[in-house]
């Protein structure tokens, strides 16, 4: 039997034992202007900052946010280095990385990879209701690349971080239903 | 007592419950090839393949991958419209998109965030030894940005992916004195 799900194209049956522990931890994006970017994860997306590495010789700051429940956030430390290797850990970490200036250089803008040259897409959250998540991003002014009901898939939306990143939103329980008339 | 662990500014301190479930599932990244990146994936880095969705009418499909202990592997389920849910309900999935043909469309080479225009910086993996983590790259052809020994940082390497995007490897209990000389 396979240890993966589907079939396709160069898939590795026998999984090498070193690779047992290995631990998807983090997506980096370059922000512009912390106090936006932050305002926007932590505000609209309700998500934690947990750890900031300020490298004053190289004049970035890195910024590691999660999106936890409550009860998670208290297994957290308090202490720096035991926080530094839980950041470092845990899987779905989202790294911001600010090069210090950059908020009033106005030649400083990011390149999102959905335009020329393309790349990297989107990052995407799971939202329990997407109908009430969209609404609710309307009424906080979020920008839209695709509300639900445009385009022909209806179960899905995209909005814009402050720098132009993609982020894609869709409730798990619908998508089933919502792309079976796509699927081959 | 604030809910993050940090100071920064732009943190927003009452979270709104509307959040409370949000997940941030999925990172996206466009692949050339599956066979490449698939083998990439399963066999470097040992993740598993969990769904793939093709979309004939629009001629791309996608691949979603997880880093998994193969004891959280039983937990998935056969049945593909399940699978789908948890597939879209969980941290830390990797979305490879491929747009069919691209493999042999000598003009389509993706771009990595990291040369101009600079946006998505990286993904990253948390292993259990860095040392022997990137003696196993090596013995293995992979291609690296940075191997520890290399610049000021001893304690993260990068590697590239069969695109080009850039894959950080980091021991997380050797950070805290690592990046100890480096911090502000």
């Amino acid at each position: 039997m396979s240890r993966h799900f589907e079939s396709a194209p160069g898939l590795c049956e026998q999984r090498d034992p070193a690779t047992n522990d290995f631990v998807f931890n983090q997506t980096m994006l370059r922000i512009k202007d912390p106090a936006v970017s932050l305002d926007f994860y932590t505000r609209v997306l309700g998500m934690t900052l947990l750890r900031k590495l300020d490298f004053p010789e190289m004049t970035f700051s890195l910024f590691f946010l999660a999106a936890l429940s409550e009860q998670a956030t208290q297994q957290w430390s308090k202490d720096t280095d035991e926080r530094t290797i839980q950041t470092f850990s845990r899987p779905a970490m989202l790294e911001l990385t600010w090069n210090w200036g950059s908020e009033t250089d106005d030649n400083c803008q990011y390149h999102n990879g959905n335009d020329e040259p393309k790349g990297f897409g989107h990052i995407g959250f799971a939202v329990p209701d997407l109908t009430a998540a969209c609404q609710r991003f309307e009424a906080l002014g979020v920008s839209f690349v695709k509300k639900p009901a445009d385009g022909k898939m209806k179960d899905i939306a995209f909005i814009r971080d402050p720098d132009g990143y993609w982020i894609e939103i869709f409730e798990p329980a619908r998508l089933p239903k919502g792309l079976a008339g796509f699927l081959g």
